[in-house]
């Protein structure tokens, strides 16, 4: 299919955002993954994982933000279906390179309708935690790179980012 | 101050995460703006523009977005204390070069605490939003630079990213 | 079956609310149709249609706030169940003998309880959000006649209001 | 002032909808009251009054329906700001002439602005309770006459309906 | 299995704080059943029994209390599932030894995991809800002896806590 | 004040459940302590403190969710009155005792009602919290002991349990 037959599947024919009708699709196991990070200063990373934290309490709850906000996306997310999420995963390694944190998120459910925008939802609130928690120390931190990089299940079977 | 001096505000002295005592802090008017973009393809882009979307739908949906998860804020990120939030406000625009289009958010509390997280979480969710809608046409785009720009009130008085 | 036989089925042998079991009904495609109105002056309809608002922004306000609130009834009404629903769709047109707004909401789902109370939620939401955003220029306006129009699946089969 | 010159004061000059901005308004003790109701059959009235449910319990539900959803209306009203209300008080009497339950909601706040939204959402979430709790018997209710009846407080002073 | 070979299961090897993936776990009707109380001065109990209030209004507000709170045991509870219960139900009866009110909360859902947390979360807010209602007569009350008392469906069938 | 003067004031005269009216008490600044504990086996203590967790990963969830928690308290409480908390903290010991984990939570606001039912609400979820981190290897634990330990400001000044 070309790129020009393609539709914004939430844009109905007079233009009006609507929630897709989902009702006639299959029932089957899907699985998204989005990735993200937070670029900060060399010495900001290094205090959240060495200095006056204990690298648990900081990376502790920004994971936790991020699960419970994939349980919220579609309170936040005006046209995503609720979802009897199975998994929900996030990941939080350190990145000298960067310097930062990277933050990995993966969410999981059976049923008919897929779950990037839970898995970029966790993503994007594990990394705002972070900043919360580091903001004090470094006010210019950039969330950045937030994107899908695999999902599973439905129509389009798998995909990855490259 | 020097950095080494700076603390994770967030962390205690045991290492535990803990919401700030703002208790003490001055009554002002604080004001917080923060940008952030979604890239897409060109393609995407103009189908957003002119193509089978109303502008106004996809955009406005966006934008109530990330309204709404700015009053949300303190429910997502943990240790972010309630604000009656007396304003909040969320622009979109295109950028050709990007290409994409360029979030920015601002929020506004007359109280002890600042606004940063509001004004990145609105920020946020309005780019996750855009996501949302265009996805089905192109998986690859990537949410990113989210990052506070400008900030008015408080200890701090004012201050700017550049 | 009289209505003497029938029974207020969230009010158990003892007088006490609780919620309906509904473990035991049939998994069947349940869709509900709500209708309501906001009544108002003539100027007010006038300005909200072609004024000073693009009628694009108003009515996607109301929109989107109506698809979002049919997500949270069984926060709002005690006893509702949570449900996973397969679509919401919120229209709203001018009538000018009114005058005022007519909202129509659709809720779907497939599962083993009706969604009359997610259409009625988002017609009443959606009506709200019309009067928020006109009340500075016309505090009389009156929301009513918000009342199930249609309903299909279930035991009951199909049934409408005429 | 002329109804020409006022404005929606939600949508700003380039049409897009937003929160006005309240930081500058006057904290003034704030009351609003809004009144509506729930016609029926008279049979149904009969069963909710006498019938098999203790008159408390329905009554009783769809009141503290009502109060918790006050406390909601920022969630639910796109454009609303969140308010820290010093009262909510919701009563329902019967009506016998309508016949129906008619529900009346006060709210109250020491703020920056009104709290009609707080009110008439707290009756339409009250009326919707109702509603709830007697579709088994009548599916033909009706909410109506949402509307506001008093306002204290504020730039515009004491109004009411009459 | 002995006890050294059990796992909390919430922790993966890593030792970070995730939620389980149930999956692949089957679908089975599931039920639990939780129980607690409010003890509280003799004075108190009577007053709620018989005094200034009508026995049904406090007894009404803390059941309907705690089965919206099952409801929203995913949003409070980080680690657990968001489920589409398909009943909850709560008990209030008086206990003049105690002295105090027990409260007994069952939940129930079609699905890959159980509901003791619903069952659980239900029974707490109610003795809360309680608590609050009389804590301007009563300080020293104290909320107590929340436990699960049985549990039915899933891989471990039947329980009962005697 | 004799006892039998005092009254439940969440009932009005006509025994109706509504919010007390706080807009005339006085803006002080006002502190709530709340405790209560898990108790359960000496294994499973053992296996929270040192087994196949890292300590920090199940007591940092625990407290994060009975801050986030705290935030919430008035959509949980039907009568409570929305509030702009000014710090939660949350503080997890272990008993050897007992045996079990000893949580006591720490709520301050400067405003016009107390904080008793965030503390107590912050202490129950964070139990509840361990209690479903633990309870798939011991399904028995208990939740109790739920209560005010300390009280500042506000009409009644200082209050402790002792």
């Amino acid at each position: 299919m070309s790129n020009d037959e393609k539709k914004l599947t939430h844009i109905d024919e007079t233009g009006a955002a609507n929630m897709v009708d989902v009702g006639d699709k299959a029932v089957t196991e899907r699985i998204a993954v989005a990735r993200g990070s937070v670029r900060m200063l060399p010495s900001t990373l290094q205090m959240i994982l060495s200095g006056n934290a204990r690298k648990g309490d900081v990376l502790a709850t920004a994971r936790i933000a991020g699960i419970m906000a994939a349980k919220r996306t579609h309170e936040l997310i005006p046209l995503c279906h609720p979802l009897a999420l199975t998994k929900v995963a996030v990941d939080i390694t350190a990145d000298q390179e960067l310097p930062g944190l990277v933050v990995e998120a993966l969410a999981k459910v059976t049923g008919q309708t897929g779950v990037e925008m839970e898995a970029l939802t966790a993503c994007s609130v594990a990394c705002l935690t972070i900043y919360d928690m580091a903001k004090a120390v470094d006010r210019g931190m950039v969330v950045g790179d937030i994107r899908l990089v695999e999902k599973r299940g439905g129509k389009s079977g798998h995909w990855s980012a490259h």
